[in-house]
């Protein structure tokens, strides 16, 4: 039985997302009106610059006053695709005061302040979904919060940035370095021509920050993920991974530790095995690998990003928050109810794999290996590798405490033998 | 804030499913209330056999009589991991007379008749889930009646059965033949001592009614998929997928016609490219690909059936189930308002790969590709090996509506210098 009456939907920000958003409203509006129980009406488009709205967005709707629009009072939903903190978070806390529900595909927002504004939703007994702000359209956090409600997930394992692994594939298909394939993103639109944010692994650690509060019920910021980018990759570390049977990825990993009272959270490149589901995710497509006690291994796989795949996910939420309006009832809100701690990078176990350049004389290997010896750390494999006096020495670790993997390296650097430490490289996924 | 009187939970059936839900639903008693905002408490267990009943079951909770424990009247969600039409159907039915919502990992059931059992539900207020209906672990209805609810899906290739994924695999890996694979997939557990159900694609054929009726807002039952097993697959067929750069899956394949105006289903081997994300989904995983409108590409990949992965879907269920009830509120019921024809097999627009033994004298292929041209079937490529007076033809065709593809090599029988068909085999995901 279909509502004739239509819920108002107020968009802020009408870009690459918003105007995609506008479209679908508007084009497949029986089908939305179908699927939940009632007509949808967009009843407002703020942005900032009216003489910049595309073509086939309603220009009747548009107004730069966004906080009028969210204030009107008939407004049901407010969809948030302007980014970035301020004045999203004000025009969303706002439209909770008004009765609204929210939509938001804003993954800096909800990485820094995600606790505050759940509190304030639940607050107004308003929803607030952000599946866009995860991985575009890939469908994460409703898995992740709904489907696995039951289960225990144990570690997240994504490559959730496009951007960045596009330059990582094109470096590990063509041999090319960081600053050429990293060209080559720009000139096809893959990376912004400030891309900061993208290869900082800014972008990547927001996400972290959000899928690891939501799989383990417990509260992470971005201040608490660590965070290296990818702009110290070399063609040779690469090279290097396909030496082992592995390819460099730009990972975001959120583990439970093994005593289950803590949790980490951290974006850096690092080796995975070939065998792995993420080795093989090209060009900038996004996946997410979660493990769990009882579904054990899943995985996630789409495009991360673009206009059209955002609003997707932008869409279902929508359908979802209206449905839940009509019912008088909320969705899932925030589940932080273990309150783990975060801990820092230096507790997290990993593996390390690490070359050397080193005086080519004997004893050298000897030294080395003491230096992990003395340092706690056991040493999976050892190559050896000679050339005009010189030699490398590529290193793999057992699994061990950052801290002793970190404080091994110093001390390596220390030894007259070694020349320098030519690359250091964690190995996930095994 | 947490209620205190505990939702009551009944659960019908005990077997590899039924006992790890048990076990769960009380090893992670607290994680569950957090997760729902009430405790839940199981409140009985029907079993046929109580004498067969797991340890770790507790044993006062057992009763061989299913019915009365449904209709109690103090049950809020029954979990029916029997499986088959009935007594599952009837009992299922009951619950939904009696208030309780129910959560179901039936496929054989939802694919015959799950339009009357979401009316039932409708009629009663009450809820109907069943994710561990499709792919054990991997959720799939949730995401694509809820995350993509505001996009349009065109299409849905799966892999959704692990026992004749394993076998294919196995004979991918090893070059085995069927029965050899079988055998070591019975030996194993990844078949059972009748595989019918597996091989001859009846299991998948549920699934694929299940997810086309989701996935196109329609109704699709088991009797509406066309179906073909892999009992006929020969090491010859993956050794000519291999010289094409392709391996051969089992697909279950769901797809909205061009026109939007009808869907077809279906289950048969076919062969995919090796670049194709479900081509490297080995041993008994499934994997589910999605195309739509917005979102482009997606697949969720995990492990689709066990006692474990199954627990975790349907416990997800239990949980959105209990936050429903608690919010007096029901989540999406059946969405089949756009009841479009299911299309029989011979519209379905596909390619073939065809090898036929064929006499080794001059005109042979001249003959052959006659008999194509008659039925406006296009050639894409032919390879033709000669072996002892014998010679063999190898052709993959264009795309063609399958009944045109069928008569084709009907024709081809027909033929004098054709000795016999080798294999026929379609390729599709590209």
């Amino acid at each position: 039985m279909m509502r004739t009456r239509p819920l108002k939907v107020a968009l802020l920000g009408c870009g690459v997302v918003g105007s995609e958003v506008a479209r679908i409203m508007t084009t497949h509006a029986d089908d939305l009106a179908n699927r939940i129980g009632a007509p949808v009406e967009l009843a407002g488009i703020a942005v900032r610059r009216p003489d910049r709205v595309r073509a086939g967005v309603p220009a009747e709707l548009v107004t730069t006053d966004a906080t009028a629009l969210v204030k009107r009072g008939d407004i049901d939903v407010v969809i948030e695709v302007i980014g970035g903190i301020e004045p999203a978070r004000g025009l969303i806390t706002t439209a909770f005061e008004h009765g609204a529900s929210v939509v938001s595909a804003n993954k800096a927002l909800v990485a820094a302040d995600g606790a505050a504004l759940h509190a304030a939703a639940e607050a107004h007994g308003a929803d607030l979904y952000y599946e866009a702000a995860v991985a575009g359209a890939i469908p994460l956090v409703r898995p992740l919060r709904e489907s696995l409600a039951g289960d225990k997930v144990n570690r997240v394992l994504g490559i959730v940035n496009g951007t960045t692994n596009f330059i990582l594939d094109k470096m590990d298909s063509t041999g090319a370095g960081y600053s050429e394939a990293l060209d080559e993103a720009t000139a096809l639109g893959y990376a912004e021509a400030d891309p900061t944010a993208d290869v900082e692994g800014f972008d990547a650690a927001a996400k972290a920050a959000i899928l690891a509060g939501i799989a383990f019920h417990t509260r992470v910021t971005i201040d608490d993920v660590h965070r290296e980018g990818l702009t110290e990759v070399t063609a040779a570390d690469i090279a290097s991974a396909k030496r082992m049977g592995c390819t460099v990825k730009l990972l975001a990993i959120c583990e439970r530790a093994a005593d289950g009272a803590s949790v980490t959270a951290r974006v850096h490149p690092a080796m995975i095995p070939l065998t792995h589901p993420l080795a093989s995710v090209r060009e900038a497509y996004n996946a997410v690998f979660v493990e769990s006690d009882a579904a054990g291994q899943l995985m996630f796989y789409g495009p991360g990003a673009g206009g059209a795949p955002t609003a997707s996910a932008v869409l279902g939420d929508l359908v979802a928050v209206c449905r839940n309006k009509l019912a008088g009832a909320t969705g899932p809100g925030e589940s932080a109810y273990t309150r783990l701690p975060v801990s820092p990078m230096g507790e997290v176990v990993t593996r390390y794999h690490i070359s050397l350049d080193v005086a080519d004389k004997p004893g050298v290997l000897a030294q080395v290996a003491t230096i992990f010896a003395e340092h706690g750390v056991s040493i999976d494999t050892v190559r050896q590798q000679g050339k005009d006096g010189e030699a490398s020495l590529v290193v793999v670790t057992h699994r061990a405490a950052d801290a002793a993997l970190s404080s091994t390296v110093g001390a390596l650097r220390e030894l007259d033998t070694v020349r320098g430490v030519a690359s250091i490289m964690r190995v996930e996924g095994e």
